[in-house]
């Protein structure tokens, strides 16, 4: 039994915590943990993701694998939402995704630009917002600022703020690369300090040490640096990601090793949707299977 | 018969269905399928177009002809709708183009400015908007900003929104050009997720393969790649463009495999303009006989 | 007789026609023509233009010099037209310039900043505003982005706009050069497209041939350069500027084959006010004699 | 006598009559001429000029000396005017500085940002606001930009505008320097044409003539520069500056020679509050008698 | 007994002073002096800083410690004032931090982006808001202009505004460093001419003189040049700042001496967190015993 922060003692609002409380109580395993499923690939890396599995190309294929999984939330961009979240609408929440990129110029000074606004979520029933924060980015101004807008109407709105903090950049580059340990655990820690709900990391290598502070040049188990990264997050809850698509036992061992450092949940995208149909849901019957032994309370005092 | 999803079927709000069911159902062949007569290549390109038909340099002739080939649209900038759609009012539909550019400074962080707005085009009794999105320009942040405004607008006013969806930019350049398979799978891709109702792209260059990702790097035919980017769109609309002026049995030939492949029309401008009167109107008889073998259901469920 | 479109047939609202109408046909010849008195030098260029004709530094003298020479209108900056349009308000129609910059820094990326509104205009009483376009600089985003600001004003006041369309910057001098045939062409055409009322344009040279299109690299006289200007700007008015002082003879030559070419009149200022007094309105009066043979028709249907 | 237009012939509105009758003749000698005590150089250089005389870093001080040394103004940031101005409110007009920088970094490229506004000034009952601009700067577009907002508050709020029209940037070095005749004199000009009601003007050095426009590369004395400065501000009251502290005999010339060219007063900071208190008075006499030889005409017409 | 100046002397607005009244003489030794918990450094430097004390890494921790320790205030970023303030809320007055950067990319042209805003502090129950202020950066534009917009708005709301006034870029670093005497001195003084209320300063080392302006090339005590800093702020209280752990001696004498040039208080957190509990509660103990040597009077006249 992990020791997740309960949402009651969140400092949630009114309206977060009804819909933080419908996706991690009232949909999938309905035990206070969460798998989500992310499609904002097709902008972010273009069609070349869907080439696996070509069904994966039609997002209406993507929202009924996300209903069928028994995911407690998929994450959409404007467009896609628009066209193809009415087809299953309330069946599975929805995180509509408000910024995004293509992968086609260099990330050099990433910044994910806004395309969308928390007024186009409340429209269109979604429970959170997604928001891609590129920590130590150069661009971090212009990130920053955009962020504090999204925040605002978020707080005003009581719509629960998933970021997406990845670490990005030459500078990141410079210090250890966008996965270490070092990198990851700055990421959770500034999304939390900017007023993430929740904050997507991707999980923590230790062993890349070139460049980064020298307090994380040091041996550290995968273990312990997810644990830091949880504990750097403090009352924002942490959803792992899933990344490029890897092997089953590695992905699997990394869930289980998140659930235990008192992550809340998952997100994998790639990893269930570049596979054929129902290989895709035995795999997320895995990921169930580990959350279903980290359970918490619900929202009441 | 092709499997175009009808008008019904693409979460289309009341206002942009009754526009675009004006534009494919009361204008053109009727039968959901659509050409459109763009006029944007004063701005894009300057005078210098006009060289090849003196006549095409006078706004009036150019919206006479659009009345007269039966063409389901008509795209002009906002200086030269003010001063010439009146004439001919109603008689075809005006898509009012809100930004472009001179191509006289270099294109390499290619970004094109607004110069108009939904509220101008409602204004003008127009039935669509176009907006040019560089696909993959270093100036994306700029780009989806402004495009965010412009979808807004859009959907608040009910008007359909047609995205020039084009490749463009030194990184595009790198990575296999701007009309590569790649490049315009893409950018067909990227419009969906960005929120256009319609999407214009260039036909697919399936040899173009230096610097691509590696997925497209393999053998396509013209038909394959057309039909991916088609699907890449999903239930985003799509004209395939005509681009620069070139013989008459290629261009048909791409204009039948893009209607073969699922797109709901052409839109060609040069290749119409650029041929003396009579011969223009002889052209575009043979591009009506093709989208007529591919016409697809009304608006009704 | 030209064959220059009437104003009835231009596309004016009621208060941008009320306005051109008080200006071409109760000014100046009321014959439909126009010669405007350019007085923003000062600003562009210093006050080195007024070693000259010392008696030109003095705004008062050159406001009462338009009214004594019949001029249509006098182009201040807001600052002048502020302390100095009073004294003759209602004598002589006011174009109030609502850009401007100082020639010190290069203009390489030249961009013309605002420094006055439209509303400044109405509150002055002017009949008309002017906006410089540096078509062709590499800052054409910002450009047309304030370009559409002044525009979307000028239409809700009903105050016509006047552009002054000059080719500008690094690209446009590698490609022929601010004056060539090629770039003062383009000049027009964008200026009608992105919604000019009238447009200044310079003396098209189409000797100047280095780095244009290919379309332009031919032998035109200069008469066939100035048809082909005006007929790109189609329905919105032309002005033929005077530029910097030159022989008499040139300069009414030019004038000449303007008006031929259907141009509604010409704007000049250091040929007019770097003579002294009487000298001055002695040129004028032969540039009138030229307007006076190319009268065009009053504003009913 | 000089032939200083009148305070009711140039054009100003009734509320920047008030306030500028009220600073030129209700305060001061009352006769129409001014001089001010400037002190920003807390923030434009830093505490590093209150080490010639201590007693002056504090600005209480100086705001009691500006009272007893009979000022007609004096310029102050708005922290200090928040916290200093108070004590002395009414007795001495208060000038609101409206932007200013540090010295710190590079000014090749100088912007003077706005750290307060009109509203300000009207809230704190200053008599008028003072705006740095930097003519000739590369970045003269956002000066012009946010110099537009300020006139137009300024002309909302009826409050004068007092220009500090610095010749600044790498191309003035260039082309002369920051206070050479031909940089001064187009910066009293461009104040002028871009709507100051009185401007601050360095004093000119002719004998400067490397790089300058060539119309200025000749032998002109400063009286006949000065003339031409104050010539070519025309209805925009002139200042002359004092600048770094100089010999006592030299600034009284130059302070003549100014009144003489038609100058409306003198701003003298560092040359008055670098000096023991008792000292500054005396020299303020001295200031004081020249202008007493020079008084205009009141308000009324 | 210092020479403070007195609270009902400093020009401050009524809300402003019943705020500044709580902090000082409600909380803390209410005596009029201060001493601060900043907790910013999770955002600034990344979780490395808790690695001393991981106890630390919990902002529950922080802010009890904070209450614990008697201090007069904590200053903490958006994200973890809202979800731990609520815990200790009024127990000891929050300084919300409006803006903040990580270090990851160069800070040549440091900028502290906005991220939370005055409305958010007031929402909040804080008694103050804090706003980094990188003097002598080259980004000094944008970073007085997102100050303006505090400024105001703080003075809208009556509420104290902080300034973390740190020379910082590349020309300060040329020019003495960002801790010499000669920047800490503008520093103090910026803060105060742009509308400080209270300013947060490094202690000066004014044995940092290469490069520095040349009145500061000399022989000062660190006494004497903390007595100049506190002199520039004049109005603007002092708060002396801890900077990274240091030895506890010269920390104490530090603060001896600040509070001897008349410094309000102090600000220290490395110091303090990143000792073991009770040990930090031992320092803070004799950083009280030398504020209450220096008492100043309360708020009424």
């Amino acid at each position: 039994m992990t020791t997740r922060t309960p949402l009651n003692q969140l400092g949630l609002s009114t309206g977060k915590k009804a819909r933080l409380f419908r996706i991690l109580h009232q949909h999938g395993l309905r035990n206070g943990t969460a798998i989500f499923l992310p499609y904002d690939q097709g902008l972010e890396h273009g069609p070349r993701d869907f080439f696996a599995n070509q069904a994966a190309s039609d997002p209406r294929y993507i929202v009924r694998l996300a209903v069928e999984g028994g995911f407690n939330g998929i994450a959409l961009q404007i467009g896609l939402a628009e066209k193809f979240y009415w087809d299953f609408a309330g069946e599975v929440p929805l995180i509509l995704k408000l910024n995004g990129k293509t992968e086609i110029p260099t990330d050099a000074d990433a910044l994910s630009p806004l395309h969308a606004s928390v007024a186009d979520a409340v429209r269109l029933g979604a429970d959170a917002v997604g928001y891609t924060l590129y920590v130590g980015t150069p661009a971090q101004e212009a990130d920053f600022e955009q962020f504090r807008r999204v925040r605002t109407d978020a707080h005003a709105l009581g719509m629960p703020l998933v970021v997406w903090a990845y670490p990005r950049g030459s500078a990141v580059e410079a210090k250890g690369g966008k996965d270490s340990f070092y990198a990851v655990d700055y990421a959770a820690r500034t999304a939390s300090e900017l007023g993430a709900d929740v904050v997507k990391v991707n999980f923590p290598h230790p062993e890349k040490r070139t460049g980064v502070a020298t307090t994380y040049d040091a041996e550290f188990s995968t273990q312990q640096a997810v644990n830091a990264v949880v504990r750097s997050a403090n009352r924002t809850l942490v959803l792992i990601s899933g990344g490029e698509k890897a092997g089953d036992d590695a992905m699997l061992e990394k869930a289980r090793e998140s659930m235990e450092a008192g992550a809340t949940g998952l997100i994998f995208g790639r990893n269930v949707w570049q596979r054929e149909h129902d290989e895709s849901l035995r795999f997320v019957a895995k990921l169930r299977d580990i959350l279903a032994k980290y359970p918490s309370g619900g929202g009441q005092p």
